[in-house]
């Protein structure tokens, strides 16, 4: 059995989120097998019925995450190509019997949850998945959170306006935010479905929905946004974790705070510029993530590098200078974005970022709202902040300690 | 600018593990080039590094189909997770004008799609995937064929309106329509902002686009519809292809039709049936596809077999009865059907099929629309046929056999 019984029980180990590592080699390794055979597999199937058998891609090669663990899976779980966002709002009647809504609404999407994460899930769609390899996370919006008096952390609030922000409220906030990711956009339009009518029986209503996607790539790089370049090369290592992401010992001490925001990117006019203005626009290479004053993707960004002539290598303007940690006393948000494409003219980023403190979103945000050289091709749409909850033990249920 | 000073200390600087990471990274290399499997990269990465990597799914397991050759690539290579279809306008000044204008929209889109495709795109965001695995087909309209006196197959001709059909004409038809597959929705994202710009640039309009997904399943397995149910078992055989789908001896021998409609699935009606409700309505079990006549998914479903009181076994308004080759004398469509999922109200399929003459999708629709099963569940709101024109040799241009 590949686990790792001590580090699975110790939320304060990387390891703790159940990706037990010898268990991912050997996934990893049967996956490898599976891929040099699958060509051959197809072949003799075609030879032997003499039909069309439409070839998706093979299965990617992680195990699946469990759904059960002091922690939700959806934080720091490896990254997969597809994501889905959903907003809920509850009704607004009397404290109590809002909060038995709430009760009853995180008991159905835990069981739901839970079901569609596992092995032999009872949505006959999914079963056909064999595993969906799902991962998600639930959280409570601080409106919510002030409502119901709910056991939530002292930070979390909604973040103050930006300049330039364009946001649509339809789009926005919500009085819970799950986020769903999967290897494929067809798992995640089932569960959906599912959660939302678990959601739905339980009293709460949808508010808005919004789906992205990463490229595929060699595991272990960093993915790529729409403008080309990588995007998370500096977040935090997993021992930082429990400092910048996870909270502080106590109630809150194994849920993050995640702010969501939606960015249309103006693709196009970025891709028009010269090459060497785009790099200096984000202050590393297009091609390899490199820091214009580096060699490799990971080190860190020189942000006080001269040129001959005085001026900085990395330019004042530049993205990577205006987001750097030591301008925030080496704090780091643990960044999982994707791209969304809506339409032609609506394409652009999904920023998620996990971290125990949202003001830090917006220490770095309003220094990027003002002078990031980015921003001409930027336009903020949408904003959510939630408290990601605890995780939970089979039996129980999300939101246990929600409850003061 | 920072106001920090220049020798300010940053706790995360990593300078003494500089040399440490270059040798972390050759040995992720070879461990790469020895075969032990992306996920040991990965751990090497993380542990050596320290950086949380952000890991998407492992690329997939077959080689890129090439741009060039007698026939494009997106006809018959293997089906991916990921679909966009792009319908374009011409402008419709004098005959002589639009086909010229024609031929630069096609030499742009051929040199686009040959780009993309290559080992070696031109685009920075598509260098950075390595392999875009870009597959493509580019059609022309019946509209436009008649309209420039092109010389395509005497039997493309717009479909007719069947009952029930509540079509949308600006997600409808077009003068040429495109369609690009690619392992992820990124890849379509990029290429179709590259796709739109050259036929732009051209003197092209962008009518309508609309993305689709598969689930990601093993390779050489039939992908499933959001019913949940496999959909292509009963395609032809790869020999069959000559007689059904690609065109007679002649101009259009390396050609063939594609037959496009969005089909709007209600998939919680559907899903809320009685499992075996389902499957009669089918026409097949949903686990495994396998016919209720047959033993083996790709039985040929047997339309006359009775129960011992006399009734069929598969009903007389199943679906896998009333879309049998046997009713059309043998005749079988390629289909490539690819899910959709634009809002929790607007999911279901667009059906692709590719077939020699529209006159048998004409055929089977009509008697579906009057007495399948699954007519309740499904709304048919958009359509589009095209003339899938020959591949091209390098140097060459798509449609360089529609001059007459």
């Amino acid at each position: 059995m590949p686990t790792e019984p001590e580090n699975a029980q110790d939320p304060s180990h990387p390891a703790a989120a159940g990706f037990g590592r010898r268990g991912a080699l050997l996934a990893a390794g049967a996956a490898l097998a599976a891929g040099l055979g699958a060509a051959a597999d197809d072949l003799a199937r075609k030879e032997l019925t003499g039909r069309h058998h439409p070839t998706p891609a093979a299965p990617p090669a992680e195990a699946a995450a469990p759904f059960h663990g002091p922690r939700q899976a959806g934080v720091t779980a490896p990254q997969q190509p597809a994501t889905q966002l959903l907003a809920f709002d509850l009704p607004q009647t009397s404290a109590a019997a809002d909060r038995q809504t709430l009760r009853t609404v995180l008991d159905a999407l835990t069981r739901t949850l839970a079901a569609a994460a596992s092995d032999a899930p009872s949505d006959a769609r999914l079963q056909s998945l064999g595993t969906t390899r799902l991962t998600s996370l639930v959280g409570v919006g601080p409106g919510l959170a002030t409502r119901l008096g709910l056991d939530v952390p002292a930070a979390l609030a909604d973040l103050p306006t930006f300049p330039g922000d364009r946001l649509d409220p339809a789009r926005s906030g919500g009085d819970l935010l799950l986020q769903l990711c999967a290897a494929d956009r067809w798992t995640l339009t089932v569960v959906a479905e599912l959660v939302a009518t678990a959601a739905g029986s339980a009293g709460a209503t949808p508010r808005w929905s919004q789906s992205g996607f990463l490229p595929v790539t060699t595991p272990g790089t960093t993915p790529r946004n729409l403008f080309g370049f990588k995007d998370g090369t500096s977040n935090p290592a997993p021992a930082e974790d429990e400092q910048f992401v996870w909270g502080p010992p106590g109630a809150h001490h194994d849920g993050t705070v995640l702010v969501y925001r939606r960015i249309r990117m103006d693709v196009a006019g970025f891709a028009g510029l010269p090459a060497d203005q785009r790099e200096r626009t984000i202050g590393r290479r297009q091609g390899d993530g490199v820091p214009l004053t580096g060699t490799a993707e990971h080190d860190d960004p020189d942000i006080y590098a001269k040129n001959p002539d005085g001026s900085y290598v990395i330019p004042a303007n530049a993205h990577v200078r205006l987001t750097s940690p030591r301008l925030d006393g080496g704090t780091r948000m643990l960044r999982r974005g994707y791209s969304y494409d809506d339409a032609p003219t609506d394409r652009g980023l999904l920023f998620c970022a996990f971290m125990r403190d949202p003001a830090q979103f917006t220490r770095v945000q309003n220094r990027l709202a003002t002078r990031d050289a980015l921003t001409p091709y930027l336009q903020h749409q949408a904003s959510a902040v939630a408290y990601v909850l605890p995780g939970c033990a089979p039996g129980g249920s999300l939101g246990e300690r929600l409850w003061t």
